[in-house]
């Protein structure tokens, strides 16, 4: 299962006493090739954490050995000692395996501000190695949990080739990226640049239209990573549609457990100029404390939507807008059409659809609503 | 007091039935000259109420003789009908004043998407104008609240001459504009033209620095009226210090009175490349609900201070901020410094300094914390 599903993979996970529960928080994807071509995207954020400043020098030349992710701290403003720390993990992996350095992606997550520390990582790093073992994803997917309920795994097949992949992030889920960690394994032989392709599209219609709460991570990378162990080379159409079905299936899951939300809403908009008119008139109302705490309240306040659109610069006419709610037409003309008493919010799925009549594009944005458990996991996380 | 303290006005406020709890809820401003002078700023929401349809029409020319407004519906998406309410709430006030409905503007506050009951309405504007009285901005300023606690006023004394204000907001409060209705009067002597200056000059540094929960309104109106009834002229620049000392004073007042809040956050952004810039950072900062969460649970959080800045495009080097919370520079050149422990959470009143080293300006944004009486307000407000 997971990223050990495709054939040419070993992983591992393990506690080294990062986190405090003893829960395991070292994990380790090994690619046994026989191709080792990779892309990944990394956070947008111009803050961006030890891990990342060294992971995106490693996947510069489209190959990736194996990669070594930790939960327990972020190593994230920690200095010169903070990129230390990542550059010896990288090193005790590539002594581990011999290969070299250059080629282990590294990727933390948990608090910012916060050295790890490098003995009980390093040690941790032994440990996975010596469990490393062709069913030990769902072990490396449980190691790269933090606030995460349950582990975020999935398997996509394809025609004699497959793809795996796990994912971590509950909070701090915004677009490009969201606060999360993601490594795609594929059997599939993909040459470097077209994983680059297939991945850069595949996120862009995924993890990039997830915005829990509208707060970017320091630390979030997605990597892919293809062994070539299948044989096979499917045509890049078929291979960026498998990746993207992963990609989606894994942000459905990151919007399922976020950090106390009672809600999934996915918000379409229709009939927009651009594509990106529509995104960013989603993740207008993706970002409304308002909207999103009317929805907790199963209360179905369109004017918090209108509001939200109002604030962007897509095009449409303000005198002109249609929006539901889960299949309910409460507004048309920018007036008061159905009645809003017939939309059910009891249940965990809402739908909003705007109509802009502006065009013949359209998008989906995903987030939660706002809710009590929210404001009380996020005020109490770090102490 | 509030906007009757200058002389030359007189207002009212009385309950006409808005409100179910039977509460004030319509309020009238009356500017009894000599001069007519007034300058406005209204919502940057591209979605706007039909009371800013028709006010944007009215200060066209400068000159206004009445400010009209009621709580207890937004006349917002309400449509051509709509904007009828708005249109004949003018002419009423016009009628009992003898002067032109093009002189009027109104202001509405409360739901959208509601229209508001014409006839109640007009009613209450009967019966505001037949109870006007020199020391009736108190009720006026009573009649405007929705989930507001307490009313907001203001009186500011120049050299013979004086400002006085009211405003009302508690949510949905955040830059170009708040949600909030103001008015504010003097009895110096202004030109429209200077008071227009005048009125940019402090809003900018006033109420477009307040940063509640991101949601910009629909309704926002800051309506300057001047009767000159002092007979004196100011050097417009002590007129501009004045007026900005009389919206940072009720700007000041939103902010202690915002929905659920525990803390009033002042973000203070030195050393910036530009103003620009100082506010860009503040303003991420002020609208990150994880920060924000995290004062709520009176953890000094730094970490999602940095995460926050890293999203601006603000000139910094991510490798040297500074960030202090209460006085307590916990991280220098973006490493941690002094002990978080030694911030003191506990009061009202947290400040948060940021140094960005990229130049000389500077800038202050407020915002609050982000409460489990936010989301319950915010959950519960319409039904």
């Amino acid at each position: 299962m997971s990223v050990t599903a495709p054939r040419g993979f070993r992983a591992a996970g393990v506690a080294a006493g990062l986190k405090s529960t003893g829960a395991r928080d070292v994990a380790l994807v090994v690619n046994d090739g026989p191709t080792h071509d990779s892309a990944s995207v990394f956070t947008s954020n111009r803050c961006q954490a030890n891990p990342v400043l060294w992971s995106r020098e490693v996947v510069r030349d489209g190959t990736v050995r194996a990669v070594v992710l930790n939960s327990g701290g972020a190593n994230c403003y920690t200095g010169p000692e903070g990129f230390q720390t990542t550059h010896a993990t990288a090193e005790r992996v590539a002594e581990h395996l011999g290969i070299g350095a250059i080629d282990v992606v590294v990727c933390s997550t948990g608090l910012i501000g916060l050295q790890n520390d490098r003995a009980d990582l390093l040690a941790g790093v032994d440990a996975a190695h010596a469990a490393l073992a062709a069913d030990g994803g769902p072990d490396a997917a449980a190691a790269i949990m933090t606030t995460d309920s349950v582990s975020k795994q999935v398997v996509v097949e394809g025609a004699g080739w497959s793809i795996g992949g796990m994912a971590k992030g509950a909070g701090m889920l915004a677009p490009q990226l969201a606060t999360m960690l993601v490594v795609l394994t594929t059997d599939a032989v993909v040459p470097a640049a077209d994983l680059d392709t297939a991945l850069r599209a595949a996120t862009r219609v995924s993890f990039d239209r997830l915005d829990s709460d509208g707060c970017m991570s320091t630390n979030d990378t997605v990597t892919v990573l293809a062994s070539g162990a299948s044989g096979i080379t499917p045509p890049l159409e078929d291979f960026t549609e498998a990746l993207t079905q992963a990609c989606t299936d894994l942000a459905v899951q990151l919007l399922q457990d976020a950090e106390g939300a009672d809600h999934e809403i996915a918000i379409t908009v229709l009939n927009a100029a651009s594509e990106d008119d529509a995104v960013e008139v989603g993740r207008s109302i993706a970002r409304s404390n308002l909207f999103k705490a009317a929805v907790f309240g199963k209360d179905p306040n369109w004017g918090r939507v209108l509001a939200s659109i109002g604030t962007t610069s897509a095009a449409f006419d303000p005198a002109d807008l249609d929006v539901a709610m889960n299949g309910v037409w409460v507004c048309r003309r920018s007036t008061p059409d159905e009645d809003p008493a017939g939309v059910d919010l009891s249940g965990r799925e809402v739908t909003v659809t705007v109509d802009l009549k502006a065009g013949d594009e359209r998008a989906t944005v995903w987030t939660n609503d706002l809710t009590h458990a929210y404001v009380h996991e996020n005020s109490a996380y770090s102490s």
